[in-house]
């Protein structure tokens, strides 16, 4: 595990009201030990922040496709999970019940239109797509040009 | 915005490929800038990351009530959120689409059933659910106990 991300779980927690792991004088050190350069990179980073947004989407699963679909997902390709993060999604998860699957991501990148066609264009990408888009049924209601339906985000809390 | 939450999100771009805000060597000065104590509560922070647990749940909504759902939601009351926190559950969201609501939550505590417990005897909270739970309606292939039903991970990259 990169140092950065054990960080960042420190930092989260401490963030989430975790605080069985670090008091609030040892997020003052914490913060005390950082350099300026550091400091000026947060201070970069803030405008970034803003533009990280969350995606819900839902598309319908075949009930006879549905253990193929859990099987190719168990073993995700590297290079179609390489071409996800190069195009800024990270934390992302699929949930199954009663016929539907529901996906959440985080898109921390600049044009989400733009990446979502860079992906699509990613040769091992479409190769990957061919087998799992037989085995969903989008939804009638999706928007046009839409496979996954895009869901409203009606409520968050950090 | 708390510094340990700009920072995590500094070192979170960083991990997930997002090289553009954090060199490597900006990295490297990050690491050696943390003091010794710092150093020490990652190693013992490492231990609880593999404690966290993505939850994604399903419930309906009533198709009259899915606008005061959302009022409710847009404006939820400070102490329901603070026990959110306090039991453990960050980066909370709901969306909806075509009757559904769907939530994701991580949940960074020992004991999600007895933080659930804690949640649900709560009389903020009661009061709360007063509101929220006569605009769902719970699905009838739910587990007994479950008001929303919790669906099956089938896939997560970071």
């Amino acid at each position: 595990m990169p140092p950065a991300v054990r960080l960042a779980n420190m930092a989260w927690a401490e963030y989430h009201g975790n605080t069985r792991l670090m008091t609030a004088k040892t997020l003052d050190n914490f913060e005390k030990a950082l350099s300026e350069k550091v400091k000026n990179n947060i201070k970069s980073q803030t405008k970034m922040e803003g533009k990280m947004k969350r995606y819900g989407k839902v598309i319908r699963v075949k009930p006879e496709k549905l253990e193929e679909y859990k099987r190719l997902h168990a073993n995700a390709w590297d290079e179609v999970l390489k071409m996800i993060k190069q195009c800024h999604i990270c934390n992302y998860s699929i949930f199954y019940k009663d016929g539907y699957l529901f996906s959440y991501y985080e898109y921390t990148g600049e044009n989400h239109d733009e990446e979502m066609k860079k992906m699509a264009a990613d040769p091992k990408t479409q190769e990957w797509w061919k087998l799992t888009d037989p085995c969903q049924e989008p939804l009638t209601t999706r928007k046009k040009g839409e496979w996954w339906a895009e869901m409203e985000e009606v409520f968050h809390t950090d």
